[in-house]
């Protein structure tokens, strides 16, 4: 019988034919007739070449192959993106394959022979859905895809440096490359000072993940249909433009201005400096001022004007207006206070949830697609996108952040319609916030602290035919120090209650160095963490590190070391092990700091869990299970939450659960303020707090301990 | 003693470390303190890796090495050009090192310890001059720089799938890859027609080898002053213009617009699909409607304005207007009919012949620098300049042409000041040719024929980092069937007479299909071809195949195939063989037909040899040789020819000799028609004859015959 495990094999260094030594010397026994054109005349003599060396061999039944045209219409060494309509079928054709063959074995044996002929990002992509659905895949580790194209996420240099390392150095001896900290662009680029954040590769990864987990249109539309996937679509986006303004502010750039005028040129231009490894070709750039221009792609099946984009918008501004969307048979669909900016989510990004994608368009995710393509719009010079066609490359463009600080505005539109929140949808009676403080270890109380750290990943598994043994390349991103949050609370009610801890960082002032109303700073309040509390009658110390926050994920599991952080086998947190790769990376958990401080205010809330909770007893739908949930103690929500990676919950939900908090996404900060609370202060009952917090950046570069 | 042909395994796989097997299983034996920082350390281990299969072990002498900062200071993984005059200072500085030193052995060991420290193309140049030379390195067959950096002439694509055939099959079951015929762009981009011209690596080769042999700038002035060089550079790119327009006619385009206003975008974008192997860097493209920006590049200490250029080109126009430069003592340089092109030449190009280089400055190196940078003028994005930057680059972009026609159209201006040729300037008294014909061979008479031809090129020796043995590419280019002239001719003076064979062919009719002026036809007639003979008194009838055009040279020169065409070691066509490089490529003689047939005119001319020859006795500097001329019979001038590489002389001269012809280059065409010469058929004297011919493309690909 077939190894589930082998499967996994089938990812590494997708561009070696599938013949060549896999994973630690093992090696697939295709059968001749599976090779491809170029080897099936020279079978023995490269089979055996390549079999000599293996310590495992992987029998490969020989069966009859589904049809693959399809699939293998999108040309090998193609860019392949999900955002792409023609390639969204393409990949479901293939998902399909992979889904309806009967056992492992057979599963096996159509990879293998699909591995050759199909576009690697393609196959990377579809075998990845399959392996999650599949009830007989189910628990197995996907390796990360970084590992696997590191080329979508690191400078094309280092492959050079790591084909010398690999060849010229034997295993023992190798040393890391090092990626150099910031080599797309100079300081005479302002834009330039967010290189850390746009190019992480962890935030980067956290993307490409987050729509993975969130694709926005699938066969199976279970698939798709994800607890308030629309509003999360919001939420995410929302706070990453939130965290981007905070570091335009610790790097004296002003909030950054909405792509709102499609037809003004661009003025950020942007040199990805990398390669794909698939395509042979570099990501191309952008340059600055560069205009949008009318698409008429017929490879890839796109012929959209400008103009379209602009009357979805319009009509999606008409939506909001009048409070209802209107459906495909005509019905209105309402924009409320509960449901309206999910319904809206899935209209704008556009999800298959959209109400009515015929009037509304595919707003966001065609303006992807326009800004990627302004270089070749009727692709005569036969160029592929650039990095905003792609969720694994988006963030690092700073028009990614234009353009979605134009979507969240029109998001904002819809909930400047709201009634805002009332004091009692505040207050929590009986419970009072009387002291916030922060701690970092070794610190001073209420000073966070910033530098940069030097890492390294593994990048064999992603190097076509370059000698074996791993090649680590060495990346600079932005660390914090560690830090505790201490929160004394009252609790007066008599009784034990539970309540969500509600963790928010904001800027204290604006560009200017003056205060801020709410109705702006509520904008940048980026969520820290989110969990539930019992609180014993009178007074209550919470402690809570940093390192638990709800919205992040650890260092290992962003970059998938799986030999490191790899859960038991069979145990339930292997079965979520996926799923957790979303997440924010907890390296970016707090902005770089300024050297003299950058000043902020954290605030924080504890609002009643009775109004939080998630009551409901549901059934959600899942491909082959379901699950009940009827949380009635803190221990059992705590159970319920294991193996269900729900440590990043805030901005990636929580895998074949509900979204773990019934309050709007971003609450309290969500809405308008009510009359008379124009300033976060004014806005505080007594069951939230602030205190002045100051991000101080040192600028040293500590390599991880490993 | 050190073998001076080891020194040409230098140049092999320019980024594998110099202790890696070269050539033949060849390895040099390199002192442990010669290697870098990064393999000194483990010397022992990586020294007796690579030496174990080797099949000759080169000793390399311990010496003392002179500074090499100043070679040093250029990045390793940098772009190198002549263009910018900082790199030229660096190139200097190392030519001056290499050629400082005493022996070929000592020359060993300072170039084995630059090889792995200094940039690979500045010391590929740098090593090439100081082969060319030295006196002790004479004789050195340099291998083509196409198969060093196949990076800058050949899809990137083409390197990946080269890596697969490499590592995968052994050497004996490798097969060609294919470089697709146009992958740089689709039809929709009417330029791109042209593919086949501008890509072609014979053109680009020319090119490149041309700037080679002609540089505008050396430390050592007498390389530089070569004969006629500013003549020439004026005529090698005033053909290629012609030759370029020419196949827009057969592409149904019309002749290239001049870019004459250096403020206007450049409609033409091009996107090269190049990644250059040295720099892990795509070379960048231009998007359509570009426009040229000030230069701020600090890097390349450069800093120039485009109104810099525009004041040097209107220095230039005035300098023609008043029939003089002026040189940097203020006195006046005479544009005369004789020297004036000359010196205009140096002026424009600019050459460090330059009467005033601060006052006509570096106009056309400098508009191949501003348009190489449109992308990226103040470095702020750390970009790299564009194929525009780089000789063996810049003829694939359609902005060349634009950016060489006007150029010309300069050049113009001063030929149109001169006086037009007279009837006893052009005739030969008593010599009358009675008649013209081409004969392909197998084919109707005065109709050419083209065609698509693959040819394979070995690219191992640019190929990095990848398994030993030949890989071949495999590319198309346009091929005419061989033919032979035909010409009748009368002597009536009585005597033996010499004449010089002048062959041209140009359009027929304009892009309306309208009979041509003169003035302008005569822009558009490419030299095919120009030789001495031998007249007999009465009628004689010269024979002349196209293969032994003074315009082009072999195929298997071009790309320098040496097993196949290196002749005799030791003999005098060895001493010349480097020169040779520069020629137009023989496939390229004649441009693309059209189906139905480009209707042409073929011009012969036969002048009087007495007014063409190089007459004077002469010393020609050079700088160990001196060479004593003195042509007085044909064979005497036969003798003088054989190994100096006399067989392209048309474009790139004869080395250290004089230009083989004393007429103005492109005579009779070089000037405007004589009153009442308006169209070709009125400006024939006698001694003229034209001949309606026609080219007939098919579209078929043939292989070459190996």
């Amino acid at each position: 019988m077939a190894d589930k495990k082998n499967l996994l094999l089938l990812f590494d260094r997708p561009n070696e034919p599938v013949f060549m030594e896999k994973g630690k010397a093992a090696v697939f026994d295709v059968p001749d007739k599976f090779l491809t054109d170029r080897y099936r005349p020279i079978s023995t003599e490269v089979q055996s070449r390549f079999g000599e060396k293996a310590e495992q061999r992987i029998p490969v039944r020989d069966i009859a192959i589904p049809d693959l045209r399809i699939p293998m219409s999108l040309p090998r060494d193609a860019q392949f993106s999900l955002f792409i309509p023609a390639h969204r079928r393409i990949a479901g054709r293939l998902i399909d394959i992979f889904m309806g063959v009967r056992s492992v074995e057979d599963l096996q044996s159509v990879a293998v022979y699909a591995r050759d002929r199909v576009n690697p990002y393609l196959f990377n992509y579809s075998l990845s859905v399959a392996l999650l659905h599949r009830p007989d895949t189910k628990g197995l580790d996907l390796p990360s895809f970084a590992q696997n194209f590191p080329d979508k996420f690191v400078d094309s240099q280092v492959f050079r440096q790591i084909r010398e390392e690999a060849t010229v150095v034997p295993e023992g001896s190798r040393m890391p490359i090092t990626i150099p900290r910031d080599y797309t662009a100079s300081d005479l680029e302002p834009e330039h000072r967010l290189w850390y954040f746009r190019e992480d590769l962890g935030i980067n990864l956290h993307h490409w993940h987050w729509h993975l987990v969130y694709p926005f249109e699938a066969g199976n539309r279970d698939v798709v249909n994800k607890d308030r996937r629309g509003e999360l679509f919001y939420y995410m986006h929302q706070q990453v433009v939130a965290r981007y303004n905070l570091e335009r502010f610790s790097n004296n750039l002003a909030r950054v201005v909405r792509f709102n005028n499609l037809r003004e040129p661009i003025a950020e231009g942007y040199f990805p400096k990398m390669d794909s490894l698939v395509s042979s070709r570099a990501w191309p750039p952008r340059f600055e001022d560069t205009k949008l221009s009318d698409l008429n792609r017929e490879l890839d099946q796109i012929n959209l004007d400008v103009s379209d984009l602009e009357r979805w918008r319009d009509r999606i501004f008409e939506a909001i207006s009048q409070g209802f969307a209107t459906d495909e048979s005509g019905n209105q669909v309402p924009l409320d206070d509960v449901r309206g900016i999910d319904v809206l989510g899935n209209m704008m990004e556009s999800s298959i949830l959209s109400p009515n994608r015929r009037l509304y368009g595919d707003f966001h995710n065609m303006g992807h697609v326009f800004i990627s393509y302004s270089h070749d719009p009727d692709h005569r010079h036969l160029e592929s996108f650039g990095v905003m066609g792609d969720s694994a490359t988006a963030m690092r463009d700073p028009v990614f952040y234009r353009w979605h600080a134009y979507i969240d505005d029109i998001f904002q539109e819809h909930k400047a319609r709201l009634s805002p929140y009332s004091v009692p949808d505040l207050s929590y009676d009986g419970v009072s916030v009387t002291g916030v403080q922060v701690s970092p270890e070794g610190g001073r109380p209420n000073v966070l602290q910033t530098f940069w750290q030097q890492s390294d990943v593994d990048l064999s598994r992603g190097m076509d035919f370059v000698p074996r043994g791993n090649v680590f390349a060495r990346f600079t991103h932005l660390q914090h120090t560690p830090f505790t949050y201490t929160i004394n609370v009252n609790n007066d009610s008599g009784a034990q209650r539970f309540g969500t801890v509600r963790i928010f960082l904001g800027p204290k002032t604006d560009e200017r160095g003056q205060g801020m109303l709410f109705k702006d700073q509520r904008l940048l309040m980026i969520e820290l963490d989110k969990f539930v509390v019992s609180l014993n009658p009178g007074q209550n110390t919470i402690r809570r590190r940093s390192t638990e926050s709800s919205v992040t994920i650890p260092f290992d599991r962003t970059f998938r070391n799986l030999e490191a952080s790899r859960p038991a086998a069979g145990s339930a947190e292997e079965l979520e092990f996926n799923f957790c790769g979303c997440g924010w990376p907890n390296h970016m958990l707090i902005p770089k700091g300024l050297p003299e401080g950058l000043r902020c205010e954290l605030f924080v809330m504890i609002s009643n869990y009775d109004q939080d909770r998630v009551r409901e007893i549901y059934t959600f739908k899942q491909v082959h299970k379901q699950f009940f949930l009827n949380f009635n103690t803190l221990s059992q929500i705590e159970q319920q939450l294991v193996g269900s990676c729900s440590d990043a919950a805030s901005y990636c939900g929580v895998r074949d659960r509900l979204y773990p908090d019934r309050r709007a996404m971003g609450y309290p900060f969500d809405r308008l303020s009510r009359v008379g609370a124009d300033r976060l202060i004014n806005f505080l009952t007594p069951n939230m707090s602030i205190v002045d917090v100051v991000v101080r950046h040192e600028n040293r570069v500590a390599l991880r301990n490993s």
